[in-house]
């Protein structure tokens, strides 16, 4: 009996149509890092699990798919022992992040610092799939290791200020410091309370200023604390007033505040020197990865379309300390491509022309008919265009149907009429015009097909 | 304490300088199956085991990577039973065929046939890791399904000729067909001997004609089956002569061997009308893949590198029956990255621009000099030129060794006398010559960069 077939759950199969819209911006995406100077690795699918396992907390540790060891993997185990370590000492790739901070340990010697490396590649989650939600999807992350001076930062802003106009897609891009806010914890004398603090922060416009002190003397805060926090929640005006509001905050009560002021300060007074065009705010609500990121965090948002960020990242002081190899400050951002894909797809920002692959099919009459197109082909294709002859001297309707599927937007028919004359005829098929060429004007087929 | 890192054995990190050159023959690749029409698809690492049991052999099957399943893979399972089914239901693709004709199948509906894909995907096998051999590697293969035309042979064979003229490799291709084969074993009375006979022509040049007949007799070979074969083993002449002498030697007695001929004749006859001018000549020793092509064989070899074979493919006409799709004919080839990947190093055959990434350095003297390059990186990168700005204002020697070890080509060193100037200093680091540009000459920056 034959097998029905299918994938696994929450994986996926693209197709032609779908890989040349996954192309297109993974290719922007790559073109922009390239400008920037970053050069692309890969590691392997499977990383030993002394490399993935504890990274992730422990529910991520449940979400790693596991290798069985490979021969029997069940011969002289200890059945009163736990098996799943026994039998599976491999795990597939979870994020790009460890496998890069284990590649960078490896290979320090043959590393010159600060190295700029990017990664587009896929990782498996065993999570409940869910819509939008898969078990394998790709990651794309741009990272800098080995330096911490804030035009990094710049960089990645820029970086996504790129993209976004490359993709047609006007962005926000939103900013925090992770010392900013351990600064907030500090002055109100709560230092243990960042993330209560952030969250706090982030319903300020949704249920006011009132709601938001109950919250925090609700989450652990006493009401000394909540008075001192009281300004920084209404905080209004610019970007550089904020800045300066946070300095005076901060003065002689938070070292650590005050370095994430100034680096906050030298980001946009960047940004501006770069004239970057991008919107791009300061965003004390910004929550992500606040137990491990140490200074910059940032988000981005597609501002026509409603999804969650598209793009997000920030720096980590010690990524490589757990392979031994400390005091590695580093700052990156990862672009979300199924993200990016749905709001490509929900503004229609694809270009049109990824819908046809190839340019101009040849119909295929007879073998003479076909001997007499072989070599135009070939000549053609070393032009660089996409060329393809019906494989069959099928009925003509069959091929020209052929051709509107594909949409292919040139046919050539070439009958006894002009192998006699030496021509070639060409027909666009949105426009219906024709126009005969002598069969040595590769040129001039060439440049009506591209024009 | 911290883990020393390490990968899983068989498996390999690709560094920057390693992805450089694996990016350039992956993209000359994939921009020649685009000029012949094939769109790239793409299937999920992860395969239901019930789709990739069964299809590799015995010993296919012992070399597939299980996943665990996840969850607990252990909970509710009966230790009396054989545990590996029981606790592991997808595994890593083995190859990217089976999962075509899974996708094919599956998705048969949406296809428009002749469908004309390639996939470019990393591959699984728990094989014993030696050297060029190993546990995770890309295939690189294109295949058309759904046409039996001959001209799908003859664009293989230009698509392999496009290919390795773009990677300056001279290559040999040799052609065989499974049917004319059968058809010796049917002419000589053994059709079942088809792997003996293909083998023992394959020694002929090795041990000549004598020992060829003691070792076909020796196989079960009657007598009277040698003397039928002796005058193929001998065949000399050219590639038309030897297909006429074939026909010779089926006329009458085997109309599959015909058919063979037929198939040879006509791809021949394409590759003159087509102009191809890569050597191909018709190899009846060659033996790849004879439990399942049918029609065409294809086999690739380097002329100037001793390397196994770099490419090969052929005809199968039931690769989707399996899977509940009969009589839909194919035919393919697969690129072996890593072969040719040492092919081209072994000859120096890699672009010498691919070592440098990153065109121009801009030197950081201090935060008026930063500011003053920073619009000038972005406006060049805006031009598609690759841009960095050394991230800190250390000193000049460690920025200029930088370069050097980056290979940059260009360093820009702005002080207080170019920016009193309105100017930019850009210096050829290889020539030595320095030219000094108004700072809003972006074009005339751009064009000496790239020149």
């Amino acid at each position: 009996m034959a097998q029905k077939p299918s994938i696994p759950k929450g994986t996926r199969d693209f197709s032609q149509a779908e890989m040349a819209r996954r192309n297109y911006i993974f290719d922007t995406i790559r073109g922009v890092f390239r400008t920037f100077g970053y050069q692309q690795i890969e590691t392997p699918a499977m990383e030993n699990l002394s490399t993935l396992l504890g990274k992730y907390g422990d529910e991520g540790d449940k979400l790693l798919f596991r290798i069985l060891n490979s021969g029997d993997a069940f011969s002289g185990i200890d059945f009163d022992k736990p098996l799943t370590p026994q039998v599976a000492e491999k795990g597939l790739r979870y994020d790009l992040t460890v496998p890069f901070a284990r590649f960078v340990v490896q290979h320090q010697s043959e590393i010159s610092f600060p190295f700029k490396r990017f990664q587009i590649q896929p990782v498996w989650r065993a999570d409940r799939p869910q819509k939008g939600r898969y078990r394998e999807f790709y990651q794309c992350d741009v990272d800098v290791i080995g330096s911490r001076s804030q035009l990094n930062e710049l960089e990645l802003v820029q970086m996504v200020e790129r993209v976004f106009e490359a993709l047609d897609v006007r962005v926000l891009v939103k900013i925090n410091n992770r010392k900013v806010l351990t600064g907030l914890a500090e002055i109100c004398g709560f230092p243990d309370k960042v993330v209560d603090i952030t969250v706090a922060i982030d319903k300020m416009e949704k249920i006011g200023l009132d709601a938001v002190k109950d919250e925090l003397l609700a989450r652990g805060l006493t009401a000394d604390a909540v008075a001192a926090l009281e300004p920084v929640l209404g905080m209004q005006g610019t970007t550089a007033e904020k800045i300066a509001f946070l300095r005076g905050i901060f003065d002689g009560k938070s070292e650590e505040g005050l370095l994430g002021v100034a680096e906050l300060e030298e980001l946009f007074s960047l940004i501006a020197a770069a004239g970057v065009a991008v919107p791009v705010e300061l965003d004390l609500s910004l929550a992500r990865g606040l137990n491990y990121y140490t200074g910059a965090i940032f988000e981005v948002k597609a501002l026509d379309y409603a999804i969650g960020s598209i793009c997000g990242g920030g720096r980590y002081d010690n990524l490589t300390g757990i392979f031994g190899l400390p005091g590695m400050s580093g700052v990156g951002i990862s672009f979300g491509a199924d993200r990016i894909y749905d709001v490509l797809t929900g503004l229609d920002k694809f270009p049109a022309s990824l819908a046809s692959s190839t340019q101009i099919l040849f119909a295929n009459m007879d073998e003479e008919g076909l001997h007499y197109v072989l070599p135009v082909a070939a000549a053609l294709r070393k032009e660089g265009i996409a060329v393809e002859i019906y494989p069959d001297s099928s009925k003509l309707r069959k091929q020209f149907e052929y051709a509107e599927r594909r949409q292919i937007p040139f046919l050539s028919i070439n009958g006894s009429e002009e192998i006699a004359a030496g021509e070639v005829n060409v027909k666009n098929l949105s426009s219906g015009e024709q126009r005969r060429f002598p069969i040595s004007d590769i040129s001039g087929i060439a440049s009506w097909l591209t024009q």
